[in-house]
């Protein structure tokens, strides 16, 4: 059995080849997409490292350049000037130790300069992680294949419980095949047409449903058909948020192990005694079965 | 009588069931859309609370480690090192304390990083509550059924008297019913289809056409039919602020018994003695009734 | 004869009655468009203001509370605690002037997180002003019928001479005339439909082109037919840059004194001695008369 | 022969002419588009401008408005003075030297909210420079005419081996010949339809199809008849950065000399032992040559 191209989470599974890891990589993509602690520990230890520089340099042009240093043992000298660097990249700058000859001012200019712009600049990386939207749909476990306006159709449900609403919503689903072409493995893909592609606004869960019809790549397809060929079925919605005004992409795939035959999902729509509408989150994977006539 | 799905303001009133509140939490949205006066208190008692946390660790480190306090009874001795982690934290540093101490020290940088970064990311947080497009869409307060070309059409008007002009709009009304399905209430949604779908930029006013064709939904029904499924007719509208190069994302609804009928929107232009055209905003839902022939 | 519904610039024409000023503001939108000497005496005042609200409470609170004042007279001392607030608001605090009283440092500390969060503010506002896009589309003077395709075609050239390219591009020619309905004058909007709507890029320069076949609103109107009707012809082009990867909206209007009739623009391409394709932006407006048969 | 519209990294190749050089500047497109070099030099000189107007300020201003300079040659005082303004602007202030006067006190107050503004409104451009989108889309170095579905087609072959998928994405070639008019090279444009015009989601590669059918504007030419009219194949990418949520937009073209005909692009699929599918970017470009029947 092949791996499947698309992970649960929408990341994608192909490994690009024959291209250096360093043209694949993508700071801005890495420093955005990693874990807090991470992130955390790059920016701190960049100031560090920053910091000692600067403190190396101000050792080197000597005592006599700043004034205010109370510590003459070696260590104690050492500590003071580190701080007074840490005191000016931050420019917190208490005023105790300052600097008094021309190169040691020139320098501390260049330092606070600098902490300006990169204090400004990871506080810019963290907020734009921080705004990144997380994600708001859910998937159904399964997918399933169930009647539907007198013939069948393949369906998904769709969810998002957040109080952010999605909106100008596009959905598509892509069905991919491989398929021995001259004894190789080949990719297919195959675009399944939705009953309803888009929709102004998610009434919180939407089933998106594609019609098998007489022109539909799935027709006439058994389960053991799409096991043989590696089938997985890709589903991919756009849309927008209404509160944060992001755009929210989000993707997940299903293989054919995954898909339910005959089946319908439940109403989760319920109204309470005040006849307010509620929706069964819980549920939201749940299906019954329909004997086949 | 069920409860409407949306609220006047655009707000789903569909209320997720069998998921833990916490997950329908967005720390996110709730900071952006929360009140300004809660906003500032969860900022400000932030900062109090991170400030005392410095505090503490101050005090237990000692009063060797610091520097310029004057006062050394316990109480002004606690507020000097409170204030002195408050300067710190803001970079303010006026510099008649100071720590001396290497552990003093580091947790004062420690400190001053960590307050250039949560400041600049509490004005990242002010900044995206403030540019945050506000309402620009008014709807009219009643819907119409009238005389439109030969037969009958339902109309809302929306109008924009705010400088930030509207471009690249696009509508959509939605018409949901609830009708009994096996014994239970269900929901079905249908689109009507509009006149004029979209428009490069609104002339201030908008009057939003469906017309009731013989396909319509909304083709035979009566107000009663209407009432008796609960029926709510929701109105979706896009676009773009063309001065703040923002998406708007407005919508509203309509039960049914908003709905007027045999009725038309009164013309609101009036051109005054220079030739300029103006729009009466205030009679922006006023109609009258054309007798039905 | 009646105004113009969209001034040259593209703004809106038309003004909003019977509906408070106040309502037609928009704080955000002032801010955004105003000139930058308003803009900066807006800045400066604020701060201005904020500064001597807390000078006078330092100054109620008494001279115990502050150290480090050196003139005594009455006047003198005014500046020093408003110098003290001043480098508190912008954290500089040089330090010679600090607080020592717990009410005077509570103060302090309230001022320089305010003054943290105002003057990242007042950055975050300079910064939308100036990332504003600036008008990249300039439109020919005047608009052309002529010649196209066996038949007319009412024609504009619009040109982009930045080095910032328009991408994915849209346009929208939108016929407004007046009629007298009931004796009263009602607007009346026809979408005119382009031969080329969309580009995926600009190429300089774009002729819009929009056919007068049989069933155009303009097929069989004379120039005095359009003067008569206070005609305007509305151009709506909307785009992104390539660049600052941000949205372009663009407007203009012809009123009917506007257009040439059985006019072609000049081509305005010019290849030099080396091959390279040269477009003469001087003559974008220019035409030549080609008499009717 | 003519020089190319588009360059291969798809910027224009097409000069304004009649149009003053400054009029096609913008500095918002410069100060993002330069080299990081150049850009620093920019900011740093600018500091540093800033930095000497108000060094001259305090120095007319004189020796008693300011505090805490200990060297009173004129060399030495003067870098005191440069260093107190340096302070100032970044708000580092240590506080040896400190204003005292009014008039110096209050000069120290604009200065320091200058800094404030520059220093943040630098960092906005270099966090704007930071945050542009990196050329995601790699072309095949040629476009191949080739056997596809019983017929020929035009193709070109692009790869995105970043982690950042690009999704939402839809594609435009055009075709733009010059040719003899009234003795006179004349540009003309054709669009080429697309077998697929977008996809939801890019699979890390995606063949490009025109197919070549009867109405196609390439049907019949052949290679001379390209390069004789100068032609000029151009492709155009639009998608979004899904990660970023950023607009992606992609150009290149491609001369006649670039294409090769009756040929195939090898297929770059590979599934390792483990079935994970492997695309091989190095062999974007290769094709085999299909004779032709």
């Amino acid at each position: 059995m092949l791996a499947r191209l698309l992970n649960k989470d929408g990341t994608l599974n192909i490994k690009p080849k024959g291209i250096s890891i360093f043209k694949q990589k993508d700071f801005h993509y890495s420093i955005v997409t990693t874990n807090w602690l991470n992130f955390f520990l790059v920016i701190t230890g960049f100031f560090f490292v920053i910091n000692v520089l600067f403190t190396i340099v101000y050792l080197l042009l000597g005592s006599n350049e700043i004034a205010g240093i109370i510590h003459d043992d070696k260590v104690g000298y050492f500590w003071e000037v580190f701080f007074f660097s840490a005191q000016t990249i931050t420019t917190v700058a208490y005023g105790r130790i300052s600097p008094v000859g021309v190169a040691a001012s020139s320098v501390a200019a260049i330092e606070s300069m600098m902490g300006l712009i990169l204090f400004a600049f990871a506080t810019g990386l963290t907020y734009s992680r921080f705004s990144r939207p997380k994600t708001k749909i859910n998937y159904s476990k399964i997918m399933l294949v169930g009647p539907y306006q007198n013939g069948l159709a393949l369906m998904v449900r769709v969810v998002n419980y957040k109080k952010n609403q999605l909106v100008d919503l596009s959905a598509e689903i892509i069905l991919t095949v491989n398929i021995l072409v001259d004894g190789k493995r080949t990719r297919f893909f195959y675009d399944l047409p939705l009953e309803q592609q888009g929709m102004g606004m998610m009434m919180m869960s939407w089933t998106i449903v594609h019609k098998i019809s007489d022109e539909s790549p799935l027709n006439g397809l058994t389960q053991e058909d799409l096991e043989d060929s590696d089938a997985e079925i890709l589903v991919i919605i756009k849309g927008s948020d209404d509160i944060l005004l992001q755009n929210v992409f989000s993707r997940t795939s299903f293989r054919a192990s995954k898909l339910v035959w005959n089946a319908q999902f439940i109403n989760i729509d319920e109204f309470d005694e005040v006849g307010n509408l509620q929706i069964d989150i819980s549920k939201m994977s749940d299906y019954i079965i329909i004997p086949s006539k």
